[in-house]
């Protein structure tokens, strides 16, 4: 009896040659050469190769068959483990049966039959695309970040708060609002009447939520260490390739923290996750490297062996201002930085990531804490080179009149459990948000955060 | 110099008697003695026992601080660790500083200041609910699950999809859906305009996802073996103690699979996931057991040693019959099981989880495979005692002919990308949706879903 064995098991050491084995997977590409074998590559997601299945003609089916097959059909093929007799692969399976499991009915008709196609045109098919190589690839990228993450905080003693998703604040200012209702709107204004939120199922207006911080810090006081990881939402009018209307966001936050642990906690996580990436992810980063960025080996490599720059953000201003450089947009004390900005100091001036800190505070939200200059908060960005801001975070204001003094009343009102927070054993505490898809873009080299989710939302797209 | 230490590091034998440490946390409680010492309770999340600092009255701020510390406040206590002379636990803090980090201002008003509280009043403080027992030993609870499922599916090759949350599809008939939309609806129906979803952000009506099961079909289909582990939302009015509005439910789905595999792949999560519970959570579920359910931790090891029941619905409709008990709603093939007939079945006849198989066509959902029989679906449930239903699942129907019976036109053209999935490399595929806050109450012993989740929504109920 052969032994059920996925792509990568068969190819990876588990079994041997001489083994008897069973794979299951789909067809990427199919050779019949005229000495009457077949040679199928099968893929199954576990790996980024593919096994080469040897098929002789012999087979019952061969010509009824299996000379028919194409691109994408579902095949289980029985036979015995071999050294390779072409090069690159150790292994390949000389088949004693091919059982087709699937078949694309037409050939032509199936959308990625072709071997290239663009990525804008694959996000259209985004039900086959994680059948192509490059987004398996992303697939198994965007697993081990995942897993990465979830276990680096675990070790270190983190609880993973699942912060709600909808919300009845409006007030956290990160950009416009996805409402969340189940009034029968339609006819509600066909019928003239006004829309009374108070009928709506909570009973007020609510929201897709745009970050889980000010919740996850209600758990930060009681558990020391927590972090959220789930989806957060924009409905910001952006079509660029940064911007996603829903994305998902890591937000880690410790209790007995400051700015200089907030970094430490950044650049510890990154150096982490990109560890593990380089050693599970051997076969995907290559290809990365190979396909889509030569340089994305290389610059997980320098994060994982080099602490990130710390650099004040009037010392960032001061550079900027004496580089030489043009940029489109002036900089003085006191402006926001442009991506232009970001870019050049990550990747010019320090050439690896930078954490810059302590901005003004008038650009920054009413809960980062107001140093003793009372000009900046403790506020930080990650900015890494090739692609800005990958991180934001902050020392929190834990002192409940300097708080009170940031927030107007409406606020106040609102966020009424925030500020128990700082009324009950408040203490300093600092966080970060990570998008969890600009991560992935900066370790695969791919462009677009569309690329890095499987069914990307943006305006005029929610397909799928 | 005194080490940082967790109170789980200091009392579980990462330090050793005569270490000097340092603790911060907040205070569960505290006593004074009439010979000048003070005893303080201090926790900070990281396991369920706080540990105990011994303050003596020569301390600096003995009279001018410490003696006015009360239930919450933050204090940071650097000292000796010692044997404790109390019974119960092993080791205890003499300090030799307190420092006072944040105060109680009123101790009368701290809203959780008493030592017991209903649950139903600490969902009304669910910002400080995590600070008492019950809900740090929840929140280490959710963790520990949490990383244990992620940690079984990613040892088993399995790919983490994080299926999107806003869906353009109104039919999946999984319930009453949330409608997401940035139209300006106050305004637009105070002026008496017609709301027109093609001017909305998607361009089109859009809701929140019901289940990622379709779309993490599609991933399935190409990587083999997937999962979601993801916020899922029903607009039902369920006031129920067994109904969340938003709840986390993990789904995961197998290629090549049917729905035996499917029962032995639930089986399997389940038992891992509760080994590491009681491995890693011994004094939190010594606590479930002693004060919520004496049973909890034998129904745990019950599922961990014996294999689920397996019983055909046909099978399960006959026991009921014939059973003798006198049910609220009668009994027939064809219909659906009532919450007391799951509840026979499982906690009276079995007395163990039972997984019911091969359920009429008719009460189930169309992307279920139709068995040979052509009067059954090839549907699962498995049946916890105390719980009710907790995995609900199915084999699902591959052949696209079948599949086209059991879908309206509206259905079909809707869902053009999951009939793709059926003509392009089609192969049986199974899987199951497990209700994550169901599972903690299953393993807590609490009866009401909305004390598993951090902060819950129900109708008339987004509060935080």
């Amino acid at each position: 009896m052969p032994q059920l064995s996925t792509v990568s098991d068969a190819l990876k050491g588990r079994f041997v040659s001489g083994d008897a084995v069973q794979v299951r997977g789909w067809l990427r590409s199919k050779r019949d050469s005229k000495a009457g074998i077949s040679f199928l590559a099968i893929h199954d997601g576990s790996c980024f190769d593919a096994i080469q299945a040897v098929v002789p003609n012999t087979l019952d089916n061969y010509q009824s068959e299996l000379l028919k097959l194409s691109t994408g059909c579902a095949v289980i093929v029985c036979g015995e483990l071999v050294e390779s007799q072409g090069k690159g692969q150790s292994l390949e399976i000389q088949a004693t049966a091919v059982e087709v499991v699937g078949w694309v009915d037409n050939a032509e008709s199936y959308p990625i039959a072709k071997k290239r196609h663009s990525f804008e045109y694959l996000r259209t098919q985004a039900h086959l695309r994680p059948r192509t190589n490059t987004f398996g690839a992303i697939t198994r990228l965007r697993t081990t970040l995942a897993n990465a993450i979830h276990n680096y905080f675990y070790r270190d003693g983190f609880h993973w708060i699942n912060t709600p998703i909808i919300t009845a604040s409006d007030c956290e200012g990160a950009g416009e609002l996805f409402r969340v209702s189940t009034l029968d709107q339609v006819n509600l204004s066909a019928g003239g009447a006004k829309l009374d939120y108070s009928q709506d199922f909570f009973g007020k207006e609510t929201f897709l939520t745009v970050s889980g911080q000010l919740e996850v810090e209600a758990y930060c006081l009681a558990m020391s260490k927590v972090y959220t990881f789930g989806p957060t939402f924009r409905a910001e009018n952006s079509n660029t390739s940064r911007h996603l209307a829903e994305f998902w966001m890591v937000e880690p936050e410790v209790a007995f923290a400051n700015l200089d642990d907030n970094a430490d906690l950044a650049e510890g996580l990154l150096q982490h996750v990109f560890t593990r990436v380089l050693e599970e992810c051997e076969d995907d980063m290559a290809f990365f490297q190979q396909r889509i960025d030569n340089t994305v080996i290389d610059r997980l490599r320098s994060v994982i062996d080099n602490r990130f720059e710390r650099m004040e953000y009037s010392e960032a201003i001061r550079i900027l201002e004496n580089c030489g450089e043009s940029f489109e947009y002036p900089v003085a004390w006191g402006v926001d930085l442009a991506s232009e900005h970001e870019r050049y100091l990550a990747e010019k001036h320090v050439g690896r990531p930078v954490v810059l800190m302590n901005y003004p505070k008038d650009i920054k939200a009413f809960y980062m804490r107001l140093n003793d200059d009372e000009k900046t908060v403790a506020a930080m960005d990650v900015l890494a080179p090739g692609i800005g801001e990958i991180i934001g975070g902050s020392q929190r204001e834990e002192r409940l009149s300097v708080l009170d003094e940031r927030m107007d009343e409406h606020l106040r009102e609102e966020l009424w459990w925030y500020r128990d927070l700082r009324r009950y054993g408040s203490v300093p505490h600092a966080g970060f948000g990570l998008g969890f898809e600009r991560l992935l873009n900066y370790v695969s080299g791919m462009d677009n955060v569309r690329d890095a989710i499987p069914f990307p939302r943006t305006p005029g797209n929610a397909a799928f």
